[in-house]
């Protein structure tokens, strides 16, 4: 029976036999659990999206032949991408915090196309093996978390180089039913809110690196995975009676570090076994897709200025011109994100396999401005807010007899507005901008997907400098000038693609 | 005969009787002129784009069932939107300069729309006008400059307010076959190698404004019309020996003031003649399409940034660590513009009349960024090319029996590099940075289509805070608080229309 | 007896009859309150700075003829506050957060001439009210909290036409021996670790206003005096086992709201009583010399690329270009904060009344960028980190036996490098960044001492535009223009003085 | 006879037998050369200006035992370095463009140190000599340029690696009185208009690159050197008529190519002369000093916010939020340049041979800062003067009688304000933006004493990162860690240095 709503996907987590550890215990029922259960409402609502806009979140699919939800899907047009990025905004502004599914969305996309081209190369059946995996996901409509990120040891060595050979997941027995993996992915989102994880390498790899060549299903509680809850700023205010000091009392984001020891992988669910060559492509076309898909952080961008908005509203001032520049540029520099996603998933191609890429260019000035205008949009939400989104005092000193109604006389605002309404808003831009969901909109906008160096490793691999000083020299007549080395981008070729 | 190539374009600018003043001259022949001609064969590009690459230039018309130029084609998709940013992109790269026609096709593109609304409303028979006057162009291939900016005298004031009424081009006489109108346009590109210009009004206007309300085509030499041409940063090294210093000798823009002195426009050319609420939708279609087809400058980004690829190279550090950084940080931003262009142009609608308009909002994100970016791209292209850039010796010292050994003596880099093409590339340089180009890569980038606090304003009636309040005040748990007042903007219907 | 070392201060705030408020509580004794704790561990560190390093920290005072805290020196030279920056830079590396006496400070040194030139025109008696209180406090070597942010209610209202006449702190009685005063001050860094505070207005006051024109001294636990203690980002963290999960366990910022009932203040402690002209005197003096003090966020900055430079150590990775460069770009945006705050102090002018007020332009300069780098600053230090600073485990789970190990084994970074150790650097960036001390290196370096748009007008204020339009119109050989009004500024005056 | 004044200098610079080469032409008078006459005059208001303000710029010298020009001080206090700040400011404000006197006078003071220290080594003459000649400019009050800058061939490549030795200037024979010289210097402002040359190495020498190693005085006139004179944006407009144009038609900048070929170098001229071990230390010297004597842009930006101030007002809109904002922001920048510039003078120390050094650190990040800042309020300049800066008119068509009253009528701005006068504040932001000033405030802001990542290198080698790494770990708890090696830098001895 497949999961419909949020609520049966909440059921659907109940019982399992995970090994999750927070603050030094084992945690009984993740679902139950108030630090962890806002993670799991913001999965939630990718299913309750899903049933509400059919045509936005559950698109039809050509290999399970039914409505999906789109976390699940295979895009099969550049428009299907598009509408992905539109779904990202859509729940980013349902929940002001990473929903935690772009990964798993990312990853099957990307290994779509890579599995299909290691066959063609090598005669072997990961295309298959990948295609009844999503078959079955889709029909029983399941939640995927792709784990990519090793926890890495000494960032200058290759996996095969380090001391600890476990600091990148890799195999460490094969049988013939299937294989063993060791290791370790750091900053998981999404992971015990799932229902299945692919393994992927994070890295390209060599010759040498062939055991670490590995990806595959494994369903969350395996034997053998242990998950380490991630701390978050703030992330015990979850903990706390009331719903005011969390500032997003409903929705937060997950990380975790899942440790892999001596976990099988059944034949039929590996889609890369030693092919180390396809690792570099895999990790390329994942982080093609998925530094794209933080466009939905445009999502919470509209949030928080609207959030931005509601305080200037609620001091008296909203129309002061300052403040309404300020609102202006936050805007400005949102829209900007939304801009390159879009034009990156419009700008898309279809690969051999069938699944559409979109463009890694722009997937690229996307993800890289991501890593900027947050923060910005973020100080100037601070700049709007005031002191007061820093030093104020508690929910428990707002119910308190003595000290609650000081504080309805004293924190008033313009007339007519409610102070208890001014305090949620002044949290919740706390909580984005320093809480619990900072760590969402900021950090996660400053590393996911990649740190800022790789993209910026990523558009040098693709500016075309050769191409550019042709034009140049060309204009400023330059004449029998040694001719450059070719150049392996065909970023160009896209731009001017006539479709 | 319809022209086809660009030397035949250049062929039909002679002879014609236009009154032109530069320097406080009447110009003999302005295809002659040292300083005009590379703004003319800035547009000859226009055409022989087309003829090269029918594809991306030269679609196929609804109106006069052939291929026409791009630049007189009204858009009969989004698609069609996206191809118009393409092609600006290229001939940006082919010129290195304002090519000057996307005035006119953007005027074209927005009077369609415009006209049908106004004759909807007052049955009047502006969109045949319109329709007629296209074919014609279509048929013969001509050149149409868009005439929208007034000289506007004092800046607080409407134009019926100004001490002299002329400020604001408008009607001064009306007779059963026509109107009269008088006034002046400032910083005309593309008028005087135009065949044809099409004057707009400039401003939203009120019902006291109404003589101000007009539209209509005039061929460029009608009698009553003087330009004056104007000065350009290091204007006249086009008019020097050599064609080193210049930087770019083959292509530059034009901009002039026109001056109408009882200009005569019959009925038949007729768009808009009074219906004066219509001067605002006019002026926001117009700067829609307008602040997108602003890409054309990520065209001129791609000559600086292989300027400076091209320059590092010949200094012999291609690839010092910071100078690669500088690059991409170029190429990021560049690509950053395009981005927003592209998702504009993507992001269409249709509208009544059938003409594609493209997404407003992201229109002027990407016009906003072109006031930034190009200057900063500027900086990071005199940081890379060194202080030489400045202070390089003329092409006639370089040419001297004396100076000139001593200049390829001692003006050289890496071993193998030609001192020419090294001066070649730095004069290119300074030409998009300081001098007659710069002032298209810059200045225009700026207060094209409207200064950035023109863009901010429309970025501010779009931005739909109530809409965004309403997601904070849900996620922060707010509740009966005062609704907001219903905003005009549907830009979020359009984020999230599904096509 | 004098105070002298912060073992001893800390002793002195025992046992005081402190009405605290947090979490719903009353706080029985602050000093041992594991969250307020580290706010006075802050404020103990300026007694033990003065003991080890006198010529810094213990200047010698003409008031009371010895050495005392530079806390509560009045300056008596522009070395004098050169000394106070230097100092200030030197607390913020020491503590990494607010050490809390600069407000006393620069309220102090703002009454001085203020009171002085009150009497000037009035003959009242505030400055030796002012000069005996000083001598006072400097014998006993005490802490004095400036308490001047009102929490203002409606922003666009003056003091008098607020619906309620409390939301400015005013005088509410009068009688022969002084005043009542009640109202409410918001965000009081270092006001329960203090033992007096001054109150004073907060903006510009009318004559209808003048029962707010009030400033005077008060012991910290007077009668009437209540304070609710104001929430941080990870407060809580302060009061969990362990000491690494706080990032900085021993010295945190405080900031409380002060609410004033029917206070009394006695007539020699009165140091402005109803001149409401001079409001504004005092607050743009007291803001010019402590938008200068914002130098300690320097020594803050200073620590945290210490920090970004230790994790990229300990990854293995510290002399890669792009950090190498990100570190360079912290520097010089720390550095230039400093530059800023140290040529205000040094740009000073004695007053009247002998005291030494520094530059107001370029201490608004200082502030402005304090708004701006610190941000920028936070956010290189997130992109040096790494993800795993906001997804790192619990230090609970860290000694676990089951997890600790695991822990230790994945989370290793290049050879030799404790993982402990890491932990704590990633720790102290994510409290610096996002955490407790955040609040004090960003939001409050945001709002405190004035937010952004008020150090824009105080420049405003003084960018004498007619003097550089006539620069310009020289230059430019305008002549016979209307003359400009003269201007009330006269910074220039002070950057040519010669001294 | 000393000079005196403007005028006497400028006849001092007739009829003296130079090689100047310009267009391909020999000179015939430097002085009555139009487009060299604008570097003469700025070079004349620093002799003017030394009359007009004595205490600012005419100080009493330890070494003549006179008043001298400050440009040929020794500077002996920190206040003595606080005033060349202050000077270079108010020249900056006089001439808006470079006055090219601070390279001899930054020439002067970093060998009074550096060949105090070599003698110290050596027993070497170099100081007593350096002296004499100081004395003798002091005395007769001449103009000195400093030749730094060498052509450099292959950047990637030392002195004696060349291809061409002559690429770097260097020591072609000895004799027993004197040495003979040969090479060329690039980039040379003030040369031409100078009476002597002092040249330098440019970078750090090796054993290798003993010959380079020569520092020694010229006359400009001394056989055997050629001056080719470089192009600037707009160079030929101060040869047209008319005073309009130009922008600045009195003031501008000089930059020329001196070649070298066998020049004679006496004796008693010598200040180094192989000891190549000093080079790296007179080039770090001469660049501290030279770096923070870039606050004469301040004096600039002081012209062109007045430049943007009278456009905005002459267009009726000074009083526009976003106009105010705009040169709010301008002025902020500009300050704080200033403030960089004038504590890092104020932060110096004294040296061995007892001149002043200003503080490095500050010296680079105030340069660094100039690399920046002017590009941005040159973009907000263009952004408040409207496009008209670009496309307007020439005086000629201006002066004209039929285009004349045409351009009077339509380029009229509020009422009140004459339309030359507007084009004259227009045509001086072009020139400061784009034109003849803007190489000076944009292009040498960016390249003189040396390009930004010169700056970044020198920053980074005194950013004391294990200093900061300790003062994090200590707050972090971090135990038993690697020690760091030991820092060279002393800067924060000098930040902490209590004087």
């Amino acid at each position: 029976m497949a999961i419909r709503t949020g609520q049966e996907y909440i059921q659907s987590l109940r019982g399992r036999n995970l090994k999750v550890y927070l603050f030094g215990e084992l945690v009984k029922e993740p679902v139950d659990h108030p630090m962890i259960r806002p993670s799991i409402n913001a999965v939630a609502e990718t299913y309750d999206l899903a049933v509400r806009e059919e045509e936005l979140a559950a698109p039809m699919s050509k290999i399970s032949g039914k409505r999906v939800n789109r976390f699940l899907h295979i895009a099969e047009s550049a428009q299907d991408l598009v509408l992905q990025n539109k779904m990202q905004r859509k729940l980013g502004q349902l929940t002001g915090t990473c929903f935690q599914r772009c990964v798993g969305m990312d990853a099957l996309n990307s290994l779509h196309s890579v599995t299909f081209e290691i066959d063609e190369k090598y005669h072997t059946n990961y295309h298959k093996n990948l295609l009844d995996f999503i078959r079955k996901m889709q029909e029983e409509n399941l939640v995927i978390g792709g784990a990519m990120t090793d926890v890495k040891g000494d960032r200058s060595k290759a996996p095969s180089e380090q001391i600890d050979e476990d600091l990148f997941l890799h195999v460490v027995k094969r049988t013939p039913e299937g294989v063993y993996v060791t290791g370790a992915k750091a900053h998981q989102t999404g992971c015990i809110n799932s229902h299945w994880i692919i393994v992927m390498p994070t890295i390209r790899l060599l010759e040498k690196d062939k055991d670490w060549a590995i990806v595959g299903a494994i369903p969350v509680d395996a034997p053998g995975i242990t998950y380490i809850y991630g701390r978050q700023s703030c992330d015990t205010r979850s903990m706390e009676e009331g719903d005011i000091d969390s500032g997003n009392s409903k929705f937060a984001g997950q990380e975790a570090m899942i440790i892999f020891d001596n976990v099988f992988i059944p034949n039929n669910l590996i889609f890369m076994n030693g092919e180390y060559e396809f690792a570099a492509m895999l990790v390329e076309r994942f982080t093609c897709y998925h530094r794209r898909s933080y466009v939905c952080k445009t999502g919470l961008g509209d949030v928080l200025i609207g959030a931005a908005a509601a305080i200037a509203d609620y001091n008296g001032i909203p129309d002061v011109s300052h403040i309404r520049d300020k609102l202006v540029e936050m805007t400005h520099l949102n829209e900007s994100i939304y801009a390159a996603g879009i034009s990156s998933s419009y700008q898309a191609q279809e690969m051999k396999s069938g699944v559409w890429l979109n463009d890694d260019m722009l997937a690229n000035v996307c993800k890289h401005n991501v890593t900027r205008f947050p923060y910005e949009i973020s100080r100037l939400a601070q700049d709007i807010a005031g002191g007061i989104v820093v030093t104020m005092p508690s929910e428990k000193d707002f119910r308190h007899p003595v000290t609650g109604p000081l504080l309805k006389k004293y924190l008033a605002g313009r007339k007519g507005v409610d102070v208890e309404n001014r305090m949620r808003i002044l949290r919740l831009i706390e909580n984005m901008t320093l809480g619990r969901n900072a760590v969402g909109y900021l950090t996660e906008s400053m590393h996911g997907a990649g740190s800022p160096q790789a993209q910026r490793i990523q558009i040098a691999r693709q500016m075309q400098l050769g191409y550019k000083k042709k034009l140049a020299k060309s204009l400023a007549n330059v004449k029998e000038d040694a001719e450059d080395t070719p150049e392996n981008s065909d970023y160009f070729k896209r731009v001017f693609k006539l479709r």
